[in-house]
């Protein structure tokens, strides 16, 4: 499947006033399928509206959702595609998110309730024979990572929110950080050719 | 009634990514109603429900919203109010939003759509007593300013988006500009003792 | 000379906390003139840098700057451009920047003190050959609108933050707005091929 | 000596254009000394006016800047204080700052020749009989995480950089991550009665 990165994401925190991060959105598609990796976040939906514009896209064509975890800067924007399946590690269940607080614990439901169809996802599942899912619950539980052969652009990796920027990635790869998460981004970085992070610019490897 | 402001508006655009203006969201609250002028919007919803918890209030406590105009970022928190009647101005219903383009014109409708109750207000009206309704079409054909006799603040002025913020209103105040808006805001600003300004910090007026 | 836009201006405002304005940056040039319409500002440097290093361009081979205004938004990065021959309304010179305030009052003197050569400029102003100044004080005292002629872009209209974006154009254009700012607008309006907006994405005029 | 926060930091990062950041300045006075711990960044510029005004405090009374590393959301508005001793790391005179690029080559060699005097910090230094000084290199090279014994706040736990966040404070807590860091972090945090986070709001630790 051909690979694209529509909205870059980013990240916008004025403690205690705004909190306003949104993450990357990239389309993964073929002639059956119009996938959205992630659907982001509010700050950038007039983004997502241009982009979909400028390609004609609407959003019923959107196919299927995959989403690295249930936090509201990689979520929200699910809301407009009906006719997606949303793909999302299994243990997002077991959070009880009406318990978030008075507006998150009707925000949350909001958005979860939107969804048509959910495919539960879990480590070593591969989606759409061409994305590999890595169970990575270092930044929440329900976190997944992915590796994806793309047709134009190589092997893909998106590690999602446990390394979202490249300030992140250079310390991880200095040694400055050891734990599991660095193991985990040294494999898979080896053997791909760009890592897209979630609120910072790709990244082409050089091997 | 007592006034309240409860989030300070504001406004982050970095184009052509982020649009994520957000505005100011007032309480006013007597034995009887608990109003919101306005909803307010996305970058500040966790200040929102900071704000909600530390007064012990519930979403479904609000009994009314007041709605200067119909742009997102002053309805769209209004989707977390299910019990509230929204006041906002009868033009609003002349809009075609759906055809606003592929992402917008599923979103303006979906927040219109999740309003139990549209009370219509036009110029002149006075709302529970206090709020006095100026219909000010120089932002959008359906937008309105307020004057609100409170019982705590003397007479609050909240022109809207017209004149959104202090450097605004000093350009104004100045003469920079002449037009309907300047004579407005010199008439009302004359009898008023606070200016709430949709997307800056409050401000006194000195007599 | 030709013209490029290097930088889309924006604007970062939560008040009270953070006041991260930052204007439009464009170069014009040819062989012998490499002149920055404006400087811009902080929140943009390390764009500047990139957009810089892309070209293969030296701060110091920056001959001219031309400022709409001195606010900071607008002249911060001019402490880079050492070899620089600023142009500037004459007004400039009357004010007393180092009343401002305690910060201030120290900022503004250290960036116009770091400007080697100042060529004050007045309405009817021709630059370069090609720039037609324009005095407009309608935002601040010293400030100017442009009319470039250019090779590459036909002629381009900068206001200024008279009318620093889209939706004020549009504002404007409707006959929301009717003073002198407007009659100014419509009359370049109808003269030029591109409006290039200090705090917004570039337009172009159709006839 | 008495501690107060002055400004609460945060981050606005919209990749390509926009890098924002801004650090939290605190101030650390007694009848001797007003020591900013840290000078903090230009986002937050217009605030420290508001700060500096309120208290009736002019730059040229802060004797004292103390630095957690040399990053340019960390020191920029030590440009204004020429009065100070500026207490950094001693590594941080090992980087050659004017490698760094077209303007960041130019923009750190400026604001670190404004520097009146420097006092180099290592690992175990006390200053000012009441802040200890970590050598904490897990951000860069010159990072410096800080323990001050108040007299109004008890002990302050200023991690710096290498935890920036509740969040992250959070993540490292319930051991999604455990590195060196982590053994840090929970070793100072049993002994403090605050954190205070450069890039959040500050946290009352609960024994």
């Amino acid at each position: 499947m051909k690979f694209e990165v529509l909205i870059t994401g980013g990240s916008i925190r004025v403690p205690p006033y705004v909190a306003a991060p949104y993450c990357t959105v990239a389309l993964l598609s073929d002639e059956k399928r119009m996938v959205l990796i992630e659907p982001g976040s509010f700050p950038a939906w007039e983004a997502l509206e241009r982009s979909f514009k400028e390609k004609g896209l609407k959003a019923e064509d959107i196919t299927d959702l995959v989403i690295s975890h249930v936090h509201m800067d990689h979520i929200f924007c699910s809301i407009f595609f009906k006719n997606a399946v949303v793909h999302v590690h299994e243990k997002y269940i077991e959070r009880n998110y009406s318990s978030f607080g008075p507006i998150a614990g009707l925000f949350y439901p909001m958005v979860l309730n939107s969804w048509r169809e959910v495919h539960p996802i879990k480590d070593g599942d591969v989606l759409f024979d061409c994305v590999k899912v890595f169970h990575t619950p270092y930044h929440s539980s329900d976190h997944v990572s992915l590796l994806i052969q793309t047709e134009n652009m190589g092997r893909v990796f998106m590690p999602g929110d446990i390394c979202y920027s490249r300030i992140e990635y250079f310390e991880y790869m200095k040694g400055y950080k050891k734990d599991d998460v660095a193991k985990f981004l040294k494999t898979i970085s080896k053997d791909c050719d760009w890592i897209v992070f979630t609120h910072d610019l790709p990244m082409k490897v050089v091997g």
